[in-house]
């Protein structure tokens, strides 16, 4: 049995979802959103960040983590953003000794869709139709946390023989 | 009596500078380059910063820290890789509780030459006749990290008085 966290970065929401893998079979653990107060300075929103992850990583205590590649914007500032965010939530969970595993969104579409331009609906119905017991009103970006989890879960044996940390 | 940690962000290399203001004086205390080892997958280069941060931080006992606000480069991969840095760089001395202040490139190459686009060399000239006991090999991320905490150290005051956090 494997316990594993997804996350989904971003400065203002950062979404997790963690799953359980018992063979083949995947399990709904729990999912939500980090959302650090944004009238902070952003020293202050990245330590929110962190302190949110390391309770989500000492209440579930997952085994691995995935985190999806992040779109690059088009906009540098908002890249700029998205990259600290990322830096934190990487961070964290390799402070923890955990392995980091990371996914492009296309990687993550094409294994839970079966196809690399699926859109965000697409993604969350197969979330649900994969996970069964998925509340029905969990946030988008909580949904998205549970899809990386689950490419995790089905790409992990290929990830490790790739060797990991 | 006041020590200033200046920190210029990168993830191959990251510019550290310590000094000491007492009064209008300003003191060189030390310089030097964090490196994470870049052969390693980003999660431990993330983590080789944070741990090296740490420890400048607990030999040094800073009691405030600047950062150079980043100049946004033009290749988006470039300021994704920028941005996850800076994150880390910036919420390691949060999590001591220690207040981060950002300044711009411009703001602080004013702040030491007196001209907003000085050269690096202008900079660095500066640096060494404003603190004088600068080691003559240092690398130019350690004098950069030393022109962020000289700005901070002439800024503070005005800093102060917008409100830290």
């Amino acid at each position: 049995m494997l316990r594993i966290l997804g996350l989904d970065p971003g400065l203002r929401h950062t979404g997790w979802g963690i799953i359980e893998k018992d063979g083949s079979k995947m399990r709904f653990i729990s999912a939500g959103v980090i959302n650090p107060d944004d009238r902070l300075a952003l020293a202050d929103r990245l330590a929110e960040l962190h302190e949110g992850l390391k309770k989500i990583i000492h209440d579930f205590m997952p085994d691995e983590v995935a985190v999806e590649e992040t779109f690059v914007n088009k906009n540098p500032n908002s890249t700029l953003k998205l990259g600290q965010a990322r830096g934190v939530v990487i961070l964290t969970p390799a402070l923890f000794h955990l392995h980091v595993a990371e996914y492009t969104p296309n990687q993550i579409k094409k294994m839970i869709v079966g196809a690399g331009h699926a859109d965000k609906n697409q993604v969350d119905m197969m979330v649900r139709t994969l996970l069964k017991t998925v509340p029905e009103h969990i946030p988008p970006d909580a949904s998205d946390a549970l899809a990386i989890a689950l490419c995790h879960g089905f790409m992990r044996p290929a990830t490790l023989m790739q060797g990991g940390r």
